[in-house]
């Protein structure tokens, strides 16, 4: 508290993302990273971008990038916004599209940073709650709202919706925005991108940060109609002319047009995903259905603080989050398969232990 | 416009960059960017960096970073906020420390994002005038007002203010906020991070995109005591938790390191425009003092605009503001000397042919 601050200050409740601790020979499945690095083709771009043009500003609009996924695509460059990881193309979303006089829904257990950016911009959410089995239910959204936000698959269940649901969602009223953040998509949902030509109001939102590992490099962009996509390049040149530096423009081109990294890289992580889900029942856990590079999983006895603290001390950490009906889950980013048999031994040592007691 | 957009956006007056184009053997003096590279060390620590690791998160905070600033200048790293170039730094700052019911004080000429980042967040703010020599007098700030920011030296002016005047700012009113954006200061004026300790009510920001070289790199910082950088880290916490890429956070930390590349290229930047005031005197220019890495000037009778397009017919950027009483001013940055020279060949050009007309 101050007097300096601006009366927002007061309101805010910042997000706080997974921990990234220096320790060494850690076991990291808390923040859902790709266990593999990044296309080879995006390191060269980069290092070859990493000279004296470094005195030069980037191009602003991020035409390069821009170019390369809106052709993967079919689609126009003016229909792909970029910006510095999924996260800053969130937040201008939230400033350009989801603020109305009606209220914004989004799923009670969903992204949490969601809350974060509606206290930012001053935007009335209204949390709609999974039904029991963690699903969310399409019928549940054909009420009056502003506009509609959802992941998918949803994070942090994984839980993957059908395009036919997400039409459904789009036609429930054609005057609403509906956002489709599809930061996990590429492990086994599918995009709603190609329905952007048939609904002027989807807006789909995706990262270089899982699929295409590239979380420290922090690029992440939008495609919709045109009028969305301009909303949005408007607060982008009313916050920051330059969000991409030169090598992330690079990079993520680079990466982007290695198709081949990217459904080696991913189909390895699906791969280790199947068998992480087996071994984790084999343990007593349930576990929802992931289509994401996570898995949300629950222990039929032991409680989720107890395991989460439990694998930390063991030198593997997972994510936990402390609110209700799902205090009791893990969320575990799938690793290396090495990674995840450390993690299923550790998990095996300290339920032993629990039950010998 | 779109039923789609947010009330905001249809308010909003985006900011517009000097271009960035891509013509061959240009001479391009339109952007401030540093006419030499950066430093070798930035360089070779981005060249390390670009590796398997970006598959992970970036430290959030910019800890290593805001480390090295803050030691160099005897603070404490909590007296350190780094962002995504000084731009999204000021972003954050006028919604976090501007934003007030009494209005925001700035010049009437300076930097044109000012008014952008007020309708971007519903500032008011109160435009003081220049004085007919173009500078800043510290006494017409001495009104009621919510907060203050100027650039020091002013933008597009080049004119320092000294350390005294900032200091007489600073005692009007030591309920009010004021920002001091030292964009240029390295180029020859006093930074006011020496009066941090002792004014609580004082913020510095300062950019590594013009003296540091990296302006395709994103980074800039703002210095001040513990509540005005704590409202900062809250506002970045609501926005974006890792808006500095692993790439930009060691490159800026080796760069800010690198005293003696600073030193050297700075100093070049320094006599180079003592010798292009020179040469544009000698042409029949007015040039204001310049403490910056570019100088404004006017001619004696030539226009603005016509000197601007005919340089650029030439191959020569430079940039010109159409507003009232600097529209025929010209904004150069001081580049090596082979481009000053260019620069002035073509304006004795265009002014020969002009008079022999």
């Amino acid at each position: 508290m101050s007097r300096f601050w601006s009366s927002l200050v007061h309101e805010l409740k910042p997000y706080v993302p997974g921990e990234q601790p220096k320790i060494a020979d850690l076991v990291k499945l808390n923040t859902n990273e790709n266990p593999y690095g990044p296309s080879p083709k995006a390191l060269a771009a980069i290092a070859a971008a990493a000279g004296d043009d470094l005195r030069l500003y980037p191009e602003p609009t991020g035409l390069a990038l821009r170019a390369a996924v809106a052709a993967h695509h079919g689609l126009g460059v003016d229909q792909v916004f970029v910006g510095n990881g999924s996260d800053e193309v969130l937040a201008h979303t939230f400033q350009a599209l989801l603020k109305h006089e009606r209220p914004l829904l989004f799923p009670d257990i969903s992204y949490s940073f969601y809350p974060t950016y509606c206290r930012l911009y001053g935007i009335a959410p209204v949390e709609v709650p999974l039904r029991d089995d963690f699903r969310i239910a399409i019928g549940d959204y054909d009420r009056p709202a502003g506009a509609v936000i959802i992941p998918n698959p949803n994070a942090p269940t994984g839980i993957a919706l059908p395009l036919a649901e997400i039409e459904t969602l789009l036609a429930q009223d054609p005057d609403r925005v509906v956002v489709i953040d599809e930061a996990y998509v590429d492990f086994g949902a599918e995009s709603a991108i190609a329905l952007v030509p048939r609904y002027e109001n989807l807006l789909v939102i995706q990262t270089f940060s899982k699929s295409r590992s590239l979380a420290g490099l922090r690029v992440g962009f939008a495609i919709g109609q045109r009028p969305l996509i301009e909303a949005l390049e408007r607060v982008k040149d009313s916050f920051n002319s330059y969000p991409l530096d030169r090598l992330a423009l690079v990079g993520a081109t680079a990466a982007f047009e290695d198709q081949a990294w990217f459904e080696t890289t991913t189909a390895r992580i699906v791969a280790s995903r199947t068998a992480l889900v087996d071994a984790l029942a084999g343990l007593g856990f349930s576990v929802l259905p992931s289509a994401a590079n996570f898995v949300f999983a629950r222990h039929a006895s032991a409680k989720g603080e107890a395991l989460a603290a439990a694998l930390r001390s063991r030198g593997v950490l997972v994510r936990r989050f402390g609110a209700p009906r799902i205090a009791d889950f893990l969320r575990i980013t799938v690793g290396t398969d090495a990674q995840c048999e450390r993690l299923i031994g550790a998990l095996r040592e300290i339920l032993d232990e629990s039950s010998s007691h």
